[in-house]
């Protein structure tokens, strides 16, 4: 059960992630941050504000939905071919503890790489105090759209 | 395949449910309104902002799925007894279509109600030149808390 | 909230749906029958045998999962070229209630057909004495392989 | 992200597994084998027969959804007090490769074991000239039932 390795199609893989990440206007509103992206794997970061927090002090599930559903897609798309974009087809979420901490921590790794279809699953973390706590785990589908780039239109 | 209808265990189900909505921050930074609440059902709207948007200009995934599952467990909390909270265990969410539009309506209905668990459904709809567009679909599992106040800590 | 309706691509579906089933073992094993197919819809059922059940006496969520699968799987199938099959990619089923009767009834429908995607969704109920209890509730995300005969290798 | 360890709260978990396994008549109907339990973790196998293929000689994925379902159950089941019986919530599961090979290894994992629910998750390999391919992945949500004994009624 050791996680597979990678070898991404496209050299560029890491700048054309970084570039999607920051043309992606909701990850600005909620100050998500891109933490680290590998052939297979991607991090995003979320610091705690309490803008982002539901009912009970502690970050929305909407935040933590879109960090951990982002941190996944791009695992997924860093093995893409070049000219190629991503989508979310679905994707299942557990919250499995209150994401209590100064920051959330995502990370997403890709289970599958198929030639239309890849799998994917994610893990979030609520930082406190030094120590992750797991708050949500997830799994996902992704369509790989070949010869569509990943531009605003 | 009809609908079920259910009757309310609180009387005030109605105030309970917009007093939480009114106490989530994220649901106000994203600008979501709760615009219907009955018996086992719940609609929130989300009017469309550039801020919301992933990187092709439609409304981002995490604020889609920040809404329906939302809509999906307030419909559950309109059948909790008096004192109880409702906490979502876990959801599975399907992007159909493109969330292009206005507005985003979301809709959330209980399948079925126990004691402890209850599973709900709910749909996403882009409304765009008076038209509404099927663009996710999910389905959700709520854990129910007896005596545990939904109110801030 | 009405259920949409669909147009068949191929005016043999019933035709195409039945022989497909009538080609699957394990559908035999379990002693399933296909009881219904119509655009978009599919309802198969699968009469009580204490060798179905877990350790309780239910049919065991195995079996359940097997027919529901099947029935959303056929109901998409129904609405497929001539000439395409189909797979299924990933579901998600809620077991709501003990599979406590004579006979289970899954019901498969449409959600959104696409051209590379179908998402479905899927009820399975409990006959006992007469009355129909709803037992599980599924959705699920199919791809359509064009040009790919549902034949045996 | 390594494997959480756990201790089992039942010293007599091992026995109880292999007690409830042998009291599912479905197992046996489809020729599933018990091959490992640990604690938070469970492996069941099963043989390729010729009765257990869908339309095209693989393994259907009702029998594989039910040996994974049963895999991840078991794993939650082996952490669970004496005297508790575990139920299966709701599973989410992709199938990402043909079940293709003479047997079928399904292997669960506790990812977070709470006192009322568990979450785990599970892949399935087929087995073919000594390699193991990944033919599908899971996510599982368990409920613990406390002072239910697993026993048939």
């Amino acid at each position: 059960m050791t996680a597979p390795t990678f070898e991404p199609k496209n050299p560029d893989y890491a700048e054309r992630v970084r570039s999607s990440f920051e043309r992606q206007p909701f990850m600005a509103l909620i100050g998500a941050e891109l933490t680290e992206i590998a052939p297979g794997r991607c991090e995003i970061q979320l610091p705690y504000r309490p803008d982002l927090a539901q009912q009970h002090g502690f970050v929305h599930g909407g935040a933590l939905g879109g960090v951990i559903d982002s941190a996944m897609g791009y695992a997924g798309y860093s093995l893409a071919p070049a000219g190629a974009s991503v989508l979310t087809v679905e994707y299942k979420i557990n919250l499995v503890a209150p994401a209590d901490g100064e920051r959330i921590i995502a990370r997403g790794r890709v289970v599958r790489a198929g030639r239309t279809l890849t799998v994917t699953r994610g893990d979030a973390y609520a930082l406190k105090d030094g120590v992750e706590t797991l708050c949500a785990t997830a799994q996902q589908t992704l369509m790989i759209l070949a010869d569509t780039p990943d531009e605003p239109r």
